[in-house]
Formats: structure tokens, sequence, C-alpha cells
């Protein structure tokens, strides 16, 4: 726990401005909430563009190696899923994301709808009701990989920031999401 | 759960339209962020403005009555917490708030921390690594009450929205919020 009960935050809020400062970068209030929210991404593409949609862009089971263990407090020689997927509107890409997940830590129905179904983890964790929390661990800028410079048809920088969401005190995945750095800068 | 698993938040997406549609408006991307999001708004506020404060204006202990009960799920003749709290920065309002929460639910330290403390309750929730999930109720304009006016020094009309943090199965509290229709209208 934070030494002041109200610095809960500060970390963030670090975060964000030692970023905009050794970038020379002002980021939207909507890049912002994006880049720091413990709420589902999902729910606020939903609310910004009507509902928006998923494509799993390649998706399968793995042994973890020591780094992705590391990143879902799992251990090496783990089955764990990988997931690649592009959050879009009509077409146009958003967000993107890949994650990692140890499926045993993962109810059978859960399971199923993450990896037969184009479903956002932030709908199935509301369809199911699940109480979590959300950690965000990274928040940076980063060149595109050609996967992203393809995608988006870009070559500029891309926002990103990776989390873990968290239930019944163990790690239920690993999220890294991305976006170019001019969207979601109009009000 | 919904007919369709990703139609999840089609019910927020939809009040946002109706509201929009009946009152000739057009909320900005924060507006729309802050009246939908499961996550927190203390988060959303420290990021967007720097850490900010929170003044308790009134709290005390009320045996609850049919209505009051049935907004957290308890009964009429429970004991409960109500509390009004102004979110600020600086002295300017940002959110105002009325909340509900029945103490029985409430571990000690953390009933501590709320009654004795200005904490908002999303670093509360942080701080003890609280999981939970948040289910928004209703979204809605309305006309600003004495209170309202006084603090804002308005008379404008306001958004607000009422929604229940959810741990356990159980309602840990029922939460009003509100802000003037003219605040966070930019980028």
């Amino acid at each position: 726990m934070p030494m002041n009960k109200n610095e809960a935050n500060k970390r963030l809020i670090e975060k964000i401005n030692v970023l905009e400062r050794d970038n020379d970068k002002n980021f939207s209030n909507t890049q912002k909430i994006l880049l720091t929210t413990d709420g589902s991404i999902t729910a606020i593409l939903d609310v910004l563009y009507g509902k928006i949609d998923l494509s799993t862009l390649e998706q399968h089971t793995e042994i973890a190696n020591e780094e992705n263990a590391k990143l879902i407090d799992s251990e090496a020689g783990d089955e764990i899923n990988f997931r690649e997927i592009i959050m879009h509107k009509d077409g146009k890409p958003l967000i993107y994301a890949v994650s990692y997940i140890p499926l045993d830590r993962l109810t059978e129905e859960i399971k199923c709808d993450l990896i037969s179904a184009d479903i956002p983890i932030g709908r199935i964790l509301k369809n199911y009701r699940i109480e979590s929390r959300r950690e965000i661990k990274n928040i940076f800028i980063e060149k595109p990989n050609e996967t992203l410079k393809e995608l988006y048809g870009t070559d500029e920088e891309f926002l990103s920031r990776d989390y873990v969401i968290i239930h019944k005190g163990e790690i239920l995945m690993w999220i890294k999401e991305s976006f170019p750095i001019s969207y979601f800068t109009e009000i």
C-alpha cells in the first residue's frame, strides 16, 4: 500500500507526465484515459464508436518460457494461450492487443469463449460477472513492427501499455495494447 | 447474460445515444467515458488533472428506508452510511457524488478509511487490492439542486449516472455522480 493512502495513482500520473515530457507531446484526454484506465477498454470503444468488433489475427497454445511465464506469474513449461487481436469499427483498426493467458486458471466456459469466438475479454468478464482488478505495468511509445505497419498502414510511432487482470489473487491474463499516436486525439 | 455474447455493452451505448438524441446534444469523448466506464473515476481525474482531492461535505449513519435499501440490495432498517463528497482540483469542483454503503459488508480497515478520511473509493479499492465489478444503472440529465448550484456556481443542467460496486456477489456501495454539462468538453 502507498505510504499516503491518497497516492494510489501517483505512479500512473508520473508515467504519463514523463512520457509527455520526454517525447515533447501533449496527449489528449482520450489517449490518457485509454493508457491508464483500470476499466474495460472495449466498453470505452463501444461507447465512442458504437459496438466495435474484434478479429483474432493469431491464436495458439504454447509452452511458456522464462520470459512470458514471468508476465503471468506462472512457471516456464506451463501451457499458455497466446492471442493477437485487432479491435476495429467497420474495418478501421482501433486498438491492437496481444495477450498471454494461463489456461489452467480459466473455467471451461470462459476458455471456450476466449478460444473459439471473437469476443473481447472485457465483454467476457462482464458476461460472466467476473470480479477482478487491473494493474497497469508499463506505458510507453514504440516504433511499429511489420504487423502494426501493415494493419494500420502507417509507420508513425505507437502508444502502448501492458497490464494484468487479476482474479482471486491470481493473474488471469497479461495484455499489451497499442494504437498509433495520432489516434484518439479528437474530442 | 446477453443473447449475443458480443452485446454486453449494448445497453450503455443505447443509453448514451438516446440521451444525446432526446436532448439534442453531442457529448465529448471524455463525458461519454465518465458516464459509462466501469473503471475508477478517481484514476481518470487523477491522470487528467494531476492528483485531485476529495472533500467530504456530509457523512452520517442512517437507518435504511425501503427506497435506499433497494439501491444496495439491503433491508429497510439496516444501518447504512451516507456520504456526500466533491472531487476537486485546487478548489475547482470536478465531480460531485453521493453514496450509500451497507456498513456490515465492509472490513474494519475499509470502514475506517471511508468514514474517517477524505479518500475516494477508487483509491481505497486499489489500496486494499479489492476485486470487484461495477454495474452502471442509469445515465441522465437533471436540473441542479441548491447544493449543486452553490458548489459549482451555475444553474446549467448536470450529467449524472448511478452505479453499484459489487464485491463477492454483494453490493458494496451505490454511487451517484454528477457534473455540469459544460464540463469535460475539451480534449
